[in-house]
């Protein structure tokens, strides 16, 4: 069996109705507060009370891996920044100043952050997981060959499994000029909706520029059409995806079949995530969704799993700077689940239970 | 002048198109991350220094303030849970283990506890600023006396002058079994809508009890009929308000006038704020809006404001649970504002300034 069916074969939707989901449900209800008055937050402990496999789920070693990498696809000007940036931005990671730094390090949150395939000599101080110097334009051809898509995907459920060992948490988060781009299109592709639907202007392009991004996917898309819906996600992957996104996709499977719950960030990681679903659909019990992103397309994928994100700020950072808050808001939900009253501590009357035991 | 109208004279709407404004913009332009990126994020950061009236805002020093109060409506059976409970969880919150003294602890946020008018002895370890042991019912006529809802109000003025030496920023929590069926009176009442769109299942109602009280207050409401309209906002707030919500209306009147800013956390304190802005509408620029709350009647009171809160988690918790977790989230902001590095700083190329400078 392929790594990649090895991991698809140990992962399986999670249980309800189960004695943990009591158990946890019990102890939400027995806290001084009205039932069910912390919404989002009762349900979101309870999966990671089932994806952990424990009434008692842990979020205090937490991480946010961002997977950086380049996009052959920048070279039809479809972002408002050079490809340069990519490599830039990582020294920005390893010297400790972007976004994501300032959010881990305030939260207790280890960042790591992985080469997937950036251009250039090798960085110090990231994971080298570099599958090659970037996609090639998918405009022109498949954006990687098969054996990359799958040695990204691979790569991907290593880090997760050694993640895994580590973490009892972690987010994902993306650097790579021109992957709003590659993500588009997998989501047309993949949710059957034209490029209107799916393109946004990224990091910042303008009217001209987003028109010019549509058009390059299109065209791009107008290629294959009509293969397209009968396409395994993998192959769809390797004609339109990034080594970041393939590696998401990759380390989402792997993260599953630990039992590692993993907080997607935004758009990227979202498309990364489709992928990985569409080869798995069980994996949308194990994760948990961030931010809807300022991105169009984010939304659509979204409804298309039927989870809603956590925050919306009008986040469009990328960097899992998302993923980091939303994990600090999971944490504060999980501080109350533990250290909160119930009420039989704290001597105060609950009506609810007295109905229900008809005094 | 009495202290209410000295108090309004004190508060201006924010000035925008300063060159504090511009500076804020300045800074957020500078770092290391595609223009606007950290959306709603940068608008409450700007926000922020607007009213501390500095490019360099804090949020070091924040506290909470739980204002609690008993609500002679509760003899109707316009709650799921006794009037005990009021007490009750007052001495959970003295005990440090209520879902606010939580999230506090962990955010390094004080929590301090304020009794407004509770039934029963006073109890240790909270201010004492009660008006009165609970208000009566509004059934039966006025909430209150017009002079005691004078004295909440200057009571809550008074309280803020005294955070605003002590804090950078301040949240509004509320307890009050009874305390929904009053806010939704005030707000049927200020944004001249029917019960039916204003009253919720509060802590927990089942159908017959929404019915109840959604007739209660119809009732209450209908005395007044072909009055109302013409009532001042402090009148209405005697009728039907109740003393916690009196004085967060006074602290957020007090606030503005010190330039401390304040979170408002759900339907209660935001009842509370409407109370004052209807006193002072330039207050709305003073202060932040924490969450959506599961209570219908707060959606409409938001729009009518024209704001939009940061959390949308379907808490219907009070205590100023969902403030907490908001200061948490502006905290965030105000770190990356701070500690990311710029453009210049980590050699990243800033695509957009290039095209501004003509490059």
């Amino acid at each position: 069996m392929s790594p990649v069916k090895e991991t698809i074969a140990r992962i399986s939707a999670l249980e309800c109705g189960t004695s943990l989901t009591q158990a946890v449900q019990a102890r939400w209800d027995s806290l001084t507060k009205p039932r069910g008055s912390l919404g989002r937050l009762e349900l979101e402990i309870l999966r990671l009370a089932q994806i952990q496999a424990t009434p008692n789920p842990r979020l205090d070693r937490a991480a946010i891996y961002v997977f950086c990498g380049d996009h052959g696809i920048t070279k039809e000007n479809v972002s408002a920044y050079p490809q340069a940036v990519t490599r830039e931005m990582m020294k920005n990671f390893v010297a400790g100043r972007a976004a994501i730094n300032v959010l881990c390090r305030n939260a207790g949150i280890e960042t790591l952050i992985v080469d997937a395939g950036v251009c250039g000599p090798k960085i110090e101080g990231v994971l080298d997981q570099r599958i090659a110097e970037g996609t090639r334009s998918f405009l022109d051809g498949p954006a990687m060959e098969d054996t990359q898509a799958y040695a990204a995907l691979e790569a991907g459920m290593a880090l997760a499994a050694e993640a895994a060992a580590r973490f009892d948490f972690v987010g994902l988060g993306d650097m790579g000029i021109g992957n709003t781009a590659s993500a588009s299109a997998l989501v047309s592709v993949l949710l059957d909706v034209p490029a209107e639907a799916s393109v946004g202007r990224g990091a910042g392009l303008d009217d001209a520029g987003l028109n010019q991004k549509r058009r390059v996917i299109s065209q791009a898309l107008s290629r294959y059409a009509g293969e397209l819906s009968r396409m395994a996600p993998i192959k769809i992957l390797a004609l339109f995806g990034g080594f970041e996104i393939a590696m998401m996709a990759g380390f989402t499977l792997g993260a599953a079949a630990s039992r590692l719950p993993v907080m997607i960030d935004g758009f990227i990681s979202t498309a990364g995530f489709l992928v990985a679903q569409r080869i798995c659909p069980e994996l949308v019990d194990y994760v948990f969704f961030a931010h809807q992103s300022a991105e169009p397309g984010h939304l659509p994928v979204l409804e298309a799993l039927g989870r809603r994100p956590l925050l919306s700020l009008g986040l469009r950072l990328g960097e899992g700077t998302g993923a980091a808050m939303a994990i600090s808001l999971l944490r504060s939900g999980l501080q109350l689940y533990r250290e909160m009253a119930t009420f039989a501590e704290a001597s105060v009357s609950d009506k609810q239970l007295q109905i229900e035991e008809g005094k």
